[in-house]
């Protein structure tokens, strides 16, 4: 699919899905929007991912275009209007538009009407299908060994973690697919189930609907977690999402240097903690165990440091450590596989 | 407000909301609908709760009438179309309908309509409010202490021994209020929110708006429990009620003989790895502590039996216990307050 990446005003620091799509997905990405960077290249701010020229407007790219993607998501989730123009361009253009914001798309009239008048679609991906229904507790029925990326808070790199192990599990020749709960995962793959916006008796459900329909079609799945289990807001995200996939293996995603709860006046418990916690509240359900940590240096300036705290991490986990961006998922594929 | 409850083949035996409303709330009920009981009596099935006569239909109710209120939850959720007259009867008599179906009355045309021409309403429990967020993690800071009960597994008798103790409470002259979390409870109280409806990301942020609403005017608030935390598909909803609330203290409640989780291929933990869960995934959010148990022992025939099994269950959890129905809340006040 060749896609245009709306991110006006937030690439790329603040356009985690716009990032994700340009460095995980098959789509080809034929422009990025973005209003304050018009002219630039997406390599002028990100290597490792594919290029991309920057404009300020829909009306400005010539390619042929499949589909237009809300790559950001502001404060509230709410569409700003001045990105209209833009996604009425798309839509007269017959492009599927897909957005991950609270607003649904589907919701406003003029852009189902043009969707509707020139066979364009509008796909909702925060928008949970109707069928969904409360777990079975038969995830681990599955043929597929199951590994889940559990966290010490949110936005410490689960995703990220999540993709970098599938694809080292790919080029390793391994039979893998990515199981995706949250936007930017849902927009790369094409499907999945938002699990922060299901009701929460289906949490789990919606999780293990997943599992049994692609666990007898890989030999490993990695599923993407959520939030922490200690987290104030979030925590039942993440205790659906831990049971509902009842997971043989998970990997504890944590960022250098956090110390509290992002946004929460909640210091974060050490490592020890979070590992019993999450294997002690899996235990009833399924046996998931810690088997390795990833750690985000972002903030670590150089390499060396950056080394030592992955090992550090790695001490502290007991089990084998990695950042799998500065270095490489690979090497902690061997105790996840 | 007076109140008729519709409760056809199913009471008393299977209509926990009748059963709950006809125990605890303070309405007066002026008729149960129950086509197989006609002409009996609430007090031929049920002891230490109001009387009321049984009647097959709405309009064999001569009494004046505030509210129907649908008691009872049909496998699914759905609506049975034998009810319609019930429901018609009602609403043209410009009686409020009340109701904890997954099908929302609101969205059946006839219902909205007839509601509007008489100046009735209709009230669908379990569709939670528009304005619902993300939790602040900040419900310890009312002034009233919070106590929680939580549960082995669903249905072991939560809903019944939060209001057990609230009662046994206010009997002692302190200043209690109950913060409802389900269906039953909402409809006995007249406000709350569904938790298990909510979107999962609200769960615990669901919890605390209530707990913030009530905490400054009451000394004790008793918190609904959930499921529980080991349930392989609603565990999402017990922990965001955990870390929602904030509590300060927890009461355990199970069912004498129960083993596996109900309705799942799950065995239940020891009651020791209870404990140790609720309070250790709690704690990173709040000290929250196990200081009482609540046993449901209405499949042990006799009281000596019954009393055998809450002192085991005291002794196994190192805490004190009764069983708030067979004998008396009030016996592990002394801890919870």
């Amino acid at each position: 699919m060749r896609v245009a990446l709306l991110a006006h005003e937030k690439f790329p620091d603040r356009s985690k899905t716009a990032n994700g799509i340009l460095r995980y997905s098959d789509h080809e990405v034929v422009a990025v929007l973005d209003r304050e960077n018009d002219g630039a290249n997406v390599s002028d701010f990100l290597s490792d991912v594919q290029d991309a020229p920057i404009v300020s407007t829909m009306s400005e790219v010539e390619e042929p275009v499949d589909a237009l993607v809300v790559g950001i998501a502001p404060i509230g989730g709410g569409f700003d209007e001045t990105w209209r123009p833009d996604v009425r361009n798309a839509l007269e253009r017959g492009c599927e538009v897909i957005s991950g914001l609270h607003y649904f798309l589907e919701d406003d009239s003029e852009f189902r009407n043009l969707a509707e008048e020139h066979g364009g679609e509008l796909w909702d991906v925060r928008r949970p299908h109707e069928d969904l229904g409360v777990a079975d507790g038969v995830a681990d029925q599955v043929d597929a060994e199951v590994i889940l990326t559990v966290g010490t808070d949110c936005s410490v790199g689960k995703m990220t973690a999540t993709m970098e192990l599938l694809e080292a599990a790919q080029a390793r020749g391994e039979s893998a697919a990515f199981i995706p709960t949250g936007q930017t995962g849902i927009m790369i793959e094409g499907w999945g189930n938002p699990i922060d916006r299901v009701v929460s008796d289906f949490t789990a459900g919606a999780v293990e609907e997943m599992i049994l329909e692609r666990g007898n079609d890989y030999d490993y799945l990695f599923v993407e977690g959520q939030a922490s289990i200690v987290h104030p807001a979030y925590s039942a995200v993440t205790t659906g999402i831990l049971h509902g996939s009842m997971a043989d293996k998970l990997v504890l995603c944590h960022e250098e240097g956090r110390e509290t709860v992002h946004g929460y006046d909640q210091d974060l418990p050490d490592l020890d903690t979070y590992v019993d916690l999450f294997e002690s509240v899996a235990a009833p359900v399924a046996d998931s165990e810690v088997v390795a940590g990833m750690l985000n240096t972002r903030d670590v300036p150089d390499d060396e440091t950056a080394r030592e705290a992955v090992e550090e991490y790695a001490e502290d986990l007991g089990v084998s450590a990695t950042d799998p961006i500065r270095f490489d998922a690979d090497e902690v594929l061997d105790a996840v596989l």
